[in-house]
């Protein structure tokens, strides 16, 4: 085993995407062996632009990432999709598992889907998400979409993995959706207005007209819209400022070390530290002075 | 200066509101000092019942959370509020700040209210939201009451944060309320069906019937079903489990500890690591390992 996971690193570099899935369950569970697949592929990273496709539940996500995968296959351009289900902060059990439609590319060898689940230990997505994407950029997909339900923090998480954020709206979500969802409107890159066949489309994208970003009009089911949608995201990729890819790794390295950090706290240790600061015995800045003594 | 602010615990024990209130800008703001102040009055918290208040906007619970402490207050019991407006994890701009109910309370010693804005590195409420609970459980108020507009990260971490968590719900929300907030729905300890005089109340809590939590239902602007309210929250506060407490423990501890050792990188180092990583001269998984042994 030990073997062929030390041939994994070429195997993917090479276009193996037996070899590529393995080493995805590899670094989601975080398996020994996953960093040096990292490190080793980490060189060849960089070149994937990496999407990130967001919105509320019934906007049309799916079918629109489905038709972009189309429209991107059409072009020769290879694509990894990484779908995040939303699971619940505490239950652990995903809201939504319908990626029917995605289906139809399972059989082409230039489409690379992954479904994960948010398993964040704060909340939001899970931190092996960023290293998936990094795995998949190093194999050599020309796009990588990564596909999340609009629900709490996976949006602003999104936004800080990807390079570009596509925010789908939809006619006839309602005043509440609207109001909740004021976060989601600010970290489009571009706003994709789906079924923009239906009742109430002209009246959302009078709506949206303050918002100082591109708005693309599609109908995913028909394919409507997806060139220019494809041509939107052409510019934003040929202007992509350098300063993204700074404060992503700015975050980013940030939060490995947070979370290595706190992997080496002895659980022991934690444990009687709560006990005592519970029973009121030791207050916890002096607990955490002490912890950062070592 | 200094001599002032090392009177503030005796002070803020004592019942000094102004005390207080310099004490939770202190806190708020990271002031040198503050540490002092919340090591000090540590001994003192453990006693209030700290309730997270939350649910989709328009919902009515700053409505709610104004009759909870008329009615707390007829009970002679001492209430502070902590009201968490939510921003944009990247403008930092509030969207709602409409806290006027609450002015009514402002005159009465027995209240003490204090706004702050949702700050949170990562998103969510700020790490000194823990602490200001605190101080405000030294100084001796007997609820704490932590309203949160039920955005994103915020309700789950106001769930960590407080002992028992209400969400309010009202008719007329709309289903895709109900499919973006599935996962407000497991945070709750008891559900509050506010506006219960109006069309769609008996439908909705017809729906909630499957939740395995208790629902009260209220007409906040009247005053209606808030002792039940009431003495449902005082059922939740009897037989709260220990474990509660120290999970609470075990999750703020961690969070600490990762919040310091991050503000202890050297910004210039990790602005070098930053410039490596993103030209690839260097993999961020050997930059960390490099940190780590610092």
């Amino acid at each position: 085993m030990a073997g062929s996971q030390t041939l994994l690193p070429e195997r993917i570099l090479s276009g193996d995407i037996r070899a590529l899935a393995r080493a995805c369950s590899l670094v989601e569970n975080r398996s020994p062996g996953s960093a040096v697949i990292l490190k080793t592929v980490f060189p060849n990273s960089g070149r994937a632009f990496t999407l990130g496709i967001t919105g509320a539940p019934g906007a049309g996500k799916s079918t629109l990432t489905s038709a972009l995968i189309a429209q991107l296959r059409s072009r020769q351009q290879r694509v990894a999709v990484l779908a995040v289900d939303p699971s619940s902060p505490f239950s652990g059990g995903a809201i939504l598992g319908d990626r029917i439609r995605m289906a139809a590319h399972h059989e082409d060898a230039g489409v690379f889907i992954r479904s994960m689940a948010t398993r964040g230990a704060l909340g939001g997505l899970a931190p092996t998400t960023h290293d998936l994407a990094l795995l998949l950029d190093a194999a050599g997909f020309d796009w990588i979409l990564i596909e999340t339900v609009g629900v709490g923090q996976d949006e602003v998480d999104v936004a800080r993995l990807a390079q570009a954020t596509a925010v789908i709206l939809a006619p006839g979500m309602g005043d509440d959706v609207q109001a909740i969802k004021a976060g989601i409107l600010e970290i489009a890159d571009v706003f994709v207005l789906n079924k923009a066949d239906q009742p109430g489309a002209a009246r959302l994208e009078q709506d949206m007209h303050e918002w100082p970003r591109p708005l693309v009009k599609t109908v995913a089911t028909t394919g409507d819209g997806l060139p220019e949608l494809l041509g939107a995201l052409e510019t934003i990729r040929a202007n992509l400022p350098a300063r993204r890819t700074e404060s992503h790794w700015d975050y980013r390295l940030r939060q490995m070390f947070a979370e290595r950090v706190m992997a080496r706290l002895d659980p022991q240790q934690v444990a009687q530290a709560v006990r005592r600061v519970a029973g009121r015995e030791c207050d916890p800045y002096t607990i955490i002075e002490e912890w950062l003594k070592v």
